[in-house]
């Protein structure tokens, strides 16, 4: 098992990095510049100040070393923290911790965010076989960050974009007329290294899907007793996954009813901040 | 009164609106390549599923027109929507319409959210005189455009970054020696047309900030009676602004006590998507 | 049927056109600067020079347009073009002409040399009922152009990189021990949208990747005998590809041993331009 | 003599080489982070698969460097390598090699396949004077690349664009009124830095041109025969170049008509690529 | 006191750097490729050829480094060089150095124009507590460094765009009408961190923008008779700053009048180039 | 003739206006924003403030249009225009006027001032052939728009870098061995498309570049008579440019020796920027 999930390629967020920088930076940090002379030093550990699950180190990383500051990783992504606990010293001259400061936190505070709520939900199906998985549902230009800290959380993904899976939801099925054309269709023309998910409402739904050749269920919005219904009848032979109105309070059941995933929107677009803050230390007044 | 506050520049958020629409769409949507054919027509409604404060449609405009299709906003920024509601009529091949979606609602998600939670701020105090502003605690690459959500929802902004205003911090005052030698210093240096805040933790701190010539001073982490306490003896000859651990449950009291200015991290760090989707026309299957 | 097959997404290519325009055109063209009149007008004809399939209209039109040139299409991606026949017409000002002419010409006789030699190859098959696939042995830059000019020649693409398809090769395997192990690792970790596909160099390989769980099987530089030995024995069970050494000579062989695609690199990194040049209207002397 | 010839400026294609990696990696390498750990090592080394004459090892160290791997040249550009003989080693992780390996191999295996061609057509003519000159028939994108390339086969280079040699057409001509004027009027609004070129269909055209200062005559598909007249009556005072319909077949009688230069579009536009591939170690095992 | 101003941020001026070395060196170095072999070794001084107030030579180290050469400050930004001393040393390939030669002298001797023009205003001032302030005529892509270079001067900056600082002119006033509600509407509308300047043109102006809570007033073009009788009556109470028609000539005069700034375009955008010159070394041929 | 110099491919300075209105306006107009209602009308007129040639049109065009306004030229680039004549009208919402405004002029002034410095020194040499020439000390960013304001003011450009022409100086001359050697190897590895420039400081040095082959000769830094004697010499073989420390005083001497060019860093590095200004309408007051 490794410690650290699968990371996303650097030029994912590299983009996010520097825009991120030149927001908040713009033409300099005009307090900084009156009141530091360029030289003094400074230090501090990044630490939570709550429970979470750490992640996005290697983005926090690279935030200060941009600034010019050195950065060491006192923990690892997919870490359980707790509050007082640190997850990095950061060394250099005062002005540019503090032009890094503000940046990586607000990267620390939403990764961790998504990764915390997301090993909450993975916890609250633990007994049960099924996965926490993501959707596309993320905050715009996050997708691959977001994604990395659901895996970092536990869960795991569903397809990063449009371009790597198939869904035929029952608009596609109307525009071709039935499930069983548009799986047809949808083998005939997509790349052959993607497998066709459909969207079903029903058992109905489902059994045709399955006729069809369809070689994943998403069932959209039925309540734990229906799909524990379908999860019957399909007996395994494609995976199922459990979408639309999923809470920490119901997942438990859903995931009871014998489905293999359970999507959650939330995860990316709702995650509350966690509570990071950087500790200067008493020898390194600023 | 303008029905609409003051829009940021689009080039603070085309380059987000880029980056969302290549990592959702990359080298294409294979659903749609396989299953509609290049001309099949579509329209559909952007439709409020929860009560909500509408934020981003010049955003949403961006996309879907980017992407091919025609927008017409149905609602403006700022105005309060009811669950089925619409913001706005999209129309065009329904490819084009699909590629655009999840993206555009993601934004639309994600700023009504803020604007949303902003407004309940603003109406829990709106008893006092107190406003409601926002901080450098944002999400990465949406500096502009959260700002504009929280103004949106009827709150005010703080300084855009580090280079539009000048806040001096215990460190700050620390590296320098005194509250006076370090304000003296910020005049002397900063560009004129700033004005030089400082956070203060005590009454002694606040009083010795105002001899000093502080403009504003930013009362950190005090229960809303010492806060009082400062507020009747600095007797509006400055504005004040309380920071730090401020909710929906205690941001009433806050207010009361007096302070101009209340920053809440959380307007723009933990504001939970609303929900907002597409509706497809009946006639349009898809 | 499409006329059209589907097109990647402007994003995936507008990079390449400004890059290629640059390149070219850098501080200006000094000839026609010096010879001809700003608003000297001009007109003429994309001519095919020999037969050929047509692919890069939409690129052609976005470099003329650039250039403050009208694009008329006279012909579509994927049509085959004798010698004489004509595959745009472009009007606008001579200075404007002569700047996007060789650029908008060097994307056409790639685009259309791709196309053409992969209809090629499928007229080739065209008794069988195997797949021409193309491979990610692309010409840096034009993934997604040369994997569309290989669909308007009439073939399937590939995955389209390293993200969208699982293919396990006998080193993934070798570092996992077994191709059992390797398949299973891969399902688990792996986007539940994508399927496994699995190299194999011989009937007991191939035996072993179905047994373990693969969805598609990569029959590697074998012979067409042995390809038909594990044809017959998989059954259709899961999809069968070629790939390695295939030319124009033996394609026909490799197709009729039963395999359900053929995958060839030639087509995207060997194919020679085809001849199309911008032939002037003799009323328009430039 | 410098075993090495003028390299481009790397500005000139990393923005390809970031373009590529982006396409293929894109958010990330599925098949490897579900089979490798992070911390696998890998060793292999680049490989002639047939006789080819290198190009490209600055990019492929670039490639493989951006990727986290180490990039050892065995051979330099402008070297003829036999099968079996290697180009390059590299060293790192496992997941970085692959995530770099194909994108680079598809730089090398163009690169050299336009310097393989360009050795070969200078090969034919070496018994001449005639040097092998490319076009501006390049691919969208490569300019910079693929010329260096036509220098490491032996050839030398045209104009690099619009913009750094005036090449006067007989449209041009047209547009002005003869082939004196327009001499006359590039040599006063050109920059003095540049020659003027004037192409030419037949005897009589290039002594107008010369009269009228044309400091080089472009013999635009013309026979051997025709060449040579013009060649013995031009007798040396400018330099010709030959252009149109050459091929390795008729290169030699080309060049034994007299000519200065043979320009030749194939060089870049059909060289078909050269076999390369990374030959992992053994010990190794990926 | 620091002996260098607070520098911009490179991300200010990093793409500029960019794009000067492209435009300079596009596709490469003719001559120097052609004469010079790509060992060739190189080593000079950058040397003032007048006297002059030295910036810009992190901006000329980025430069050189970038072309892979070594540099090594012999002085620092914002001292004053005589004609004949030298500001950096440069190591490195003659070629890399011929490549930065002109971009880095091109930056150093416009900043260091800056800077010495800056000083010489400042010097004029300096028997007054009159400060030299800059403006937003400057040289569009430069506005951080420019701004850098009057600080390097001696100078200080007015605010840097229209973002970070209110100035309210006559039309605002006309579109709102009465200069005191434009100052209360700018105060409820804009960032509490910013200051409200307002620019005047009389007297009476001056009284009723101060009245109306400006913090700071413009004299726009007004002699300095009547800027002393301005300063007279406001005594103190908000910094008065002088604009417009202002020369080396006149500049005394005006800080004789009692204002506390002295605003002047010319700095920025007509001061002439400074110059500076490469010193080759003996020993270093080239 | 044409009334406009060749102008610059957009693509030269598109970025350089999207970088100057990114950092006039960075986050937004807080005083517009503050103090105009979104749809407030304006319109206004560029004017001459003193006698100009008008030079960047195109350019403040480009300004206006991104920010939303319309704007309409009343003189053409290369015109000399009058202290109170008008340059453009522009017409708009006020805010994107004022958006636009700076930076449309802070353009207008830069060029304007290139083009009338030019101007002054072409109407200083007009009694003789000699033309003006500019250098590649231009302002870093801003290469392409010089040269084209120079060629507004009647200049001739010199080499736009060091791509397009082949220059030789006493340390090329020194690398190789002697004068006829550099020129050899310069005329066979340059492209043929270039002529050999060498720089001679003396007449011997002038014969014997002119015996090697040299195509053009650079007099540099020699006093006028020196001058005449080579011009005498050279009777006209190849064009003489003077270069070096020449002034409005004694340019016109210079062209009296006979030299067929002049260039001059100062027209680039040094020309004062001339008063353009907005003048808004009385019926629009903003």
């Amino acid at each position: 098992m490794e410690p650290i999930p699968p990371q996303p390629p650097r030029s994912t967020w590299l983009a996010l990095v520097e825009a991120a920088l030149r927001e908040d930076l713009g033409p300099g940090d005009v307090t900084s510049q009156a009141l530091l002379s360029p030289e003094h030093p400074g230090r501090a550990q990044v630490e939570a100040r709550e429970p979470l699950v750490l992640c996005g180190t290697d983005v926090a990383r690279e935030v200060f070393v941009r600034c010019g500051a050195d950065f060491e990783p006192l923990a690892a992504d997919g870490d359980a923290l707790e509050p007082g606990s640190f997850a990095a010293l950061v060394v250099g001259r005062a002005r540019d911790l503090l032009a890094a400061e503000r940046v990586a936190l607000n990267f620390l505070q939403h990764l961790s965010g998504v990764a915390t709520l997301t090993r909450r939900y993975v916890e609250a199906v633990a007994s049960s076989r099924a996965q926490i998985v993501d959707t596309r549902k993320t905050t715009p230009g996050w997708r691959a960050l977001e994604k990395y800290a659901v895996r970092c959380g536990g869960g795991k993904n569903h397809r990063m974009g449009l371009f790597d899976g198939v869904l035929i939801k029952d608009n596609h099925v109307a525009a071709i007329g039935s499930v069983a054309d548009a799986v047809k269709r949808a083998r005939e023309s997509a790349p052959a290294s993607l497998r066709i998910q459909v969207e079903v409402e029903s058992l109905e739904q489902a059994l045709a899907a399955l006729e069809a050749g369809a070689e994943l269920l998403l069932l959209d919005n039925l309540p734990p007793v229906e799909m524990r219904r379908i999860a019957e009848r399909i007996a395994g032979r494609v995976p199922l996954e459990a979408s639309g109105g999923i809470t920490l309070e119901n997942v438990a059941a859903v995931a009871a009813s014998g489905v293999d995933r359970i999507s959650i929107g939330a995860l990316t677009h709702s995650a509350p901040a966690v509570d990071l803050a950087l500790e200067w230390n008493a020898d390194s007044p600023i």
